[in-house]
């Protein structure tokens, strides 16, 4: 582990990298030419980030090659890695729903209960965490490692173990989910010795929050709009309750303005509300970070 | 027609897909993976997104097939559909100009006036309205169905009734415009039983509201900026006499913090103009939404 | 050189091309199709954009075939060119560093100075200024003209002088730089006579202001937070000593409201650093424009 | 139609002219920029080649504004037009097999036969074809024309008639085949009069020759082999009964040369026949054209 | 193992896919869609393909899941399968050159043999394989599985074992290779059980035979020329030792027609060759399939 | 320039080289990866390949940094290089036909002959020749040099002087033609020193042997066909005069076998001809090389 002021920085190359840029490009830290080099250059001289696959992340940060890593609790569970685990970030490829590995066999298989499966092969890249999940239900199973394209093999063998972000990929080979073996979301870990130095533990809180600011503005938005004195409780009353609005005052007594940052699926009804209750010249803005 | 609180929504399939979808977007819909299915996932449980083809849309809704749904003037003319249409959406695919179905002839065609093409064959996508151009007008020709690239067929027949946003195509097909038969632009229209339906009205409603909100924003920043008060009168009267600017006070007594909604197309000139009146600190931002 | 009320300005072609159509948009003007056409359309009726290659702007408005252009100082230079130079815009396809131009050998090449290449051929782009690099030094060296991907060359020839924004393709050719050449950036520039007009100068000068207003947006980013009246001090301290921040009373009497704009390399320190100072719903958003 | 030395030729638009154009490649042919312009330049200055839509086709070699054309015996019929079938052209995009259109259901719909949809709704883009069928079985439905993507809306209305060249699209939208509507294999045709033409009949024939015979020689390779005499029984045993090799004499007059053209579906098979028989230095190569 | 008359083949998924769908076309068989699915079709009913990866088709060959497959020798090794080695392929994505699998160390590494590595850690894919090699050496080094991209790992442990089809990637890492692990060519295995099979065995031979053939014809080309019978001997002189010509009269008796397969290599020198002995009308052909 | 049993030879990079790179695998050379790399490797170690643009070709080979190289007679005129010009070969991009540079106003200009242009601007890429095409007519120009895109710029000077492969650009453009300034076609060059190297000679002429086969051979066909004896000359009546067909005996003597190199062209008519006449099994093949 190095113990110059500079933080390894492990960013999961493939499937998560381009969002990962996307989000750190949010969080106010430009990463280029990510997709081709394994050492992307950053615009922040204490932070030396690696590309690394998702897989691997959890063992190379454990290890010290990394002094912190984004990957998923499914690979660190995997790989049983012992290091610490700052905070969620849960963003993902399309969606902010955490993604699940299931036990699935083809639609016609007479298989209806992992039970059934005793005796059986399991195909999964997953295949640790497939393993215990079978040995806690005493069910003797082979585990077979899958190189990719796991779905395709469920008729190769007996069942397969997969990630489904969305359930598309399942319903096109037309496979049936018998059970969930692990419910996963995006992690930031640490390697414990990086976390006891001063430097590099500051360093991480601080890339903890700004992309935690960064992922809590994708979902919100900011409203302002001005209010007659007269109607400001009819307003204050539609807006969510746990919010507290921004009033502030105007030229003209008889308004004032209100500003106020909103969920952006409460948005959608909040807006036409407000009017009703006689708010004007309501405008809504993007944001890049929002921190509580 | 379905009876449960649930919207049938017609998205129009094709050149319009693209833009409706960041449309929606900006109005605070997610629509997924709409490319590849006509049956798009979209975050609000009490909408049933379908894509359709804009030519095919106002005939589902107006067989209650759908509730609502998203086309062009031009198509619900020309199927003669029976719908209630609830308000114009003046975004395109590339700017927020109607669009125009002309008449054109090969540049060096005799033809001059519509009159000229009597007894002659004219090709279209949009058989129905060219048919009734040219009855209203007394003039006898063979209105031909063509399948697109209708600009290849004005030298296999007499003159065609083509589409044109920009007049490229027209242009680089060397062309000749003889007269508009029609101008388009883009609609929600809803199926007359969903009209009177409270749920679905108002969620149509709330539709119009986002959606129109957000084109309003897509041409519109927001300025703020910092006045001395005795330079207060001169930055007002710079500003555009319709627009009520937000006055509000600063802990410094000597100024006020402006703050205005204004066309990007004015901001242009304003900007300048406002800094030789005297403001300080101006700082424009993009909008999503604007409501009056 | 035109006296109507209309602005000739040259856009660049090729690699700054797609930059500059965004930059143009940020500033508020719409430039559509540019890549297909050398005179693209612009949501203005007072200019008219051509497109053209930086290395030939100079020389078109020199000429006064042009009112105004944007190309390089190495190109104005290499060009010779007496036009007025409006102002600096810096910003590059990739980063918004200054590009150079240095002169470079194979690493294996025993050339250690540029005296050493006495008697050589040096291949270049910019055969002018590296004339009159070599001749400032009377170091008698033959430059010879390299159409394009000039670095190949270095291992045919002596030495080089070429284009490197980051010097990844110095590096993937093996070369070794001996010595800058010039330094350049963007520039706005204008045709003397054009310079003149009042219309046209007034023209140029927005122009300028917007550009370079949506270039300074780039790096900032408008900060907002709500203090407690007794942190306002603690708070006032953490941020930049040079910035003046908008501080405007809320209804809430206890607290403020308080605005800023940061750079957003600032921003990634500062936002912890008031979290801990007592701000509250500190929240970031992007800017259009900022002027001074 | 014209009567000067010149074959008005319509080449396929869409799906088909990828391989159209390969197709008139191999028969001597050279088409060029087909895609983007209707009128492509052709190295024969007796053929003006015209790109349409297959739909139209027939419509435009009915009218005498094409001379001939090919297109599909599918929109030949829809047409109903009146002109020459030159021939038969088995080739299409993917394979050599015949299209069919047909009669498809959900697969969860209630329907088992044709007479099921009595009163019901039948989407198509083959609307005289399909309104045909029905009549003629005495089944009363309302036949809708369907712009494209015609799988999707079999859950909108009651059923479909759909192209099908492999089935995937059926299967991938979970639908089940009731019928075959029409079976359709590609035409070269002519316009009567033209045929009647001495120069432009004996064109067509050319051409419909050349491309026969370029469809021919697609499955078959040209197959070589030495034999020794007294092998050469039971060489010629394998080899398939209807066809006559080419036996030559050879210097070394103990063997002879045996060359034959064979199907390369049979070549499979035959290759290890012939090396068990006794002959030796088997080759197989490419042909371009097959005349029988 | 299925007992019906079918051959449930393996075709090796990713990198050399598109190679042997390509090879296969030339041998005889068209598979379409391979892309897409993992059972693609195939025009002939007694072969089942199924895509896979090379690096899990020895596996399920040697199950019987499979009858036959194309896959690597350091798969086979590395998942030490128990299988028929049917024959060699000698075809690959690039070149016909066998793949080697090297120890690699950066540069700048310490490393100069593989017993420096002892007490290391080294980085490969193939696992079984590289903890041989140095069990076989008695070198005691951490094997960890890499997912992929290994090069950019060598830098973060000590040394990698990796592929190496040209040393391109190798050099852009700018690493040093110490040794060659495995060197590996594509083959044709089969299930112990299938071989035993009449039906099968004859299937999988013929397939061999077929592609062998058709690797063969892609190094040859066919060679004919018109030879004066008093120059026949100088031209045979020219001619490969181990070729046999084959020589035919011609209808002109001073003269004979010669035929003869020769390497493309070797067609490079002796085209201009013969020429010189006095050979007339030389033409080369491509050939589809050589069989010997 | 080296002496060593190595030919330094010049490929011309950019709108040439994938066309070239197909011409020499035709000839028997397999050039690999060379869009990325400027020493792109090659099948034959006698063989050093560098990619240069064609415009530079001629002064690196005069200079004797190539020994042979492939350009323009255009470029090498521009150049003014002393060099040896070995063999023209007609091949191009798109076509076999020569490329006209040429003198073009835009249509709507007074200019009609190359004298109206006295006193006025002309841009080109090619400055040399223009200038003296204009000094041997006595004009006075000035002749600006042009950095690609030159159409653009006919409205920007006076007049341009570009390439024209097909006329499209300057159709596309709107440009009227005044005169052709210069033909070209693609020339294999040598270095004078070279040519006198015995080795390097004889390398060089293999090399030109083998690319003119190669393009003779694209526009050729091999064509057999069986004959009985009594049709014997009325076929050979039907064969081009200047062709001396091979004509074998067969096993059944009634028949032989005649085989003949064709232009692709004649084949066309060639075919139905031949059938006619009573040839039967009459076949096309692809060829390699033909040399006569």
């Amino acid at each position: 582990m190095s113990s110059e002021r500079v933080l390894k920085l492990g960013i999961p190359a493939g499937s998560l990298q381009k969002a990962t840029v996307e989000l750190f490009a949010k969080a106010g830290f430009s990463i280029a030419d990510s997709r081709r080099s394994y050492q992307p250059a950053i615009d922040d001289d204490e932070i030396h980030p690696i590309c690394l696959r998702a897989q691997e992340m959890g063992r190379y940060v454990g290890d010290g090659v990394l002094d912190a890593g984004i990957t998923g609790f499914d690979w660190i569970t995997e790989n049983d890695c012992d290091v610490v685990e700052v905070c969620e970030l849960p963003y993902s490829k399309a969606t902010s729903n955490p993604t699940r590995w299931v036990l699935a066999v083809p639609s016609e298989s007479k298989v209806t209960r992992p039970e059934d499966l005793q005796g059986g092969i399991v195909a999964t890249e997953l295949i640790g965490v497939t393993q215990r999940y079978f040995a806690d239900r005493k069910i003797d199973v082979r585990v077979e490692f899958s190189w990719g394209a796991t779905e395709v093999k469920a008729r190769l063998v007996d069942a397969i173990v997969e990630l489904t972000e969305t359930g598309t990929s399942l319903r096109a080979n037309n496979l049936r989910i018998l059970d969930t073996v692990i419910v996963s979301t995006t992690r930031l870990i640490a390697n414990r010795q990086a976390w006891e130095d001063d430097f590099k533990r500051e360093k991480i809180e601080n890339i903890a929050i700004l992309l935690r600011a960064a992922i809590e503005a994708r979902s919100k938005v900011g409203l302002k709009m001005n209010v007659r004195k007269d109607d400001l409780d009819a307003v204050l009353k539609v807006l969510p309750a746990e919010k507290s609005p921004t009033v502030s005052s105007l030229a003209d007594s008889a308004y004032v303005a209100i500003e106020v940052i909103v969920d952006d699926k409460v948005e959608r009804a909040l807006v036409p509300a407000l009017k009703r209750a006689g708010a004007s010249g309501i405008i809504t803005y993007p944001l890049n970070k929002v921190i509580h």
